[in-house]
């Protein structure tokens, strides 16, 4: 299965003013995440028909706004082997600077620092070496 | 015709380094645009069977570096009537930072800051006013 352009993340300060922002294009909500625990919200929204590239919107409900770089997120790709994608990565020197302890999501970094998250096609892989005892390393 | 997302741009300052990067990721150049007068060039990467989800990197020849927000570039929209999306924006009172003057291409920002470029679907539209006069306001 080759690799395949998930979605790309931007971080938000307030919901519902981008959400009204993004609804004018024709956007609406698809699909969200709450997560109580880490104070935060994903939410995912789509022009109709166009569900497979959604905009993923980032809430942490505790920062309050956004000036500069960090408001952008990242670009998601599926990969048919998560395991091997690092370890391709890794070869050429790249930091791997989240690795895919859980087999499923890992974080890395393009030349000119912009976040790139890969996520494993299909369910996760069993844990695997090196990656289950890899530390993060820096921020994505 | 609704809404439809195209690609997610990010600046690049090494364009070879990054075609590497994305090329352990199997994404390949699937096409370019050289621009001399304007020293840039726009490069196009997707993975095989993903050509409709690109991701485009913009090279300015005389930048040497990125270290902050200004690497991100913008998420693009494809639009079925630019001139009216345009108005539907701004009536909320969202600044067209660049105007649709050449009935083609757009850019407005998000609550928080984010570039979104609106492309008109097909051909461009005629020439029309307010647009076709309004200046820029600010950057994108």
């Amino acid at each position: 299965m080759p690799t395949k352009y998930l979605h790309t993340m931007i971080r938000v300060s307030d919901p519902e003013a981008t959400k009204a922002f993004f609804a004018i294009l024709g956007l609406r909500e698809i699909r969200r995440y709450e997560n109580e625990a880490g104070r935060f919200s994903l939410i995912f929204l789509a022009a109709e028909g166009d569900e497979d590239a959604p905009v993923e919107l980032t809430h942490n409900w505790d920062e309050s706004g956004y000036t500069g770089g960090r408001n952008f997120g990242h670009l998601a790709y599926r990969v048919d082997d998560i395991y091997a994608m690092c370890a391709k990565f890794q070869a050429t020197g790249v930091t791997i600077n989240r690795p895919p302890r859980d087999g499923h999501m890992a974080f890395i970094r393009t030349p000119d620092g912009i976040s790139l998250e890969l996520l494993q096609a299909g369910d996760a892989l069993p844990p695997a070496e090196p990656w289950a005892s890899m530390p993060n390393t820096g921020s994505w």
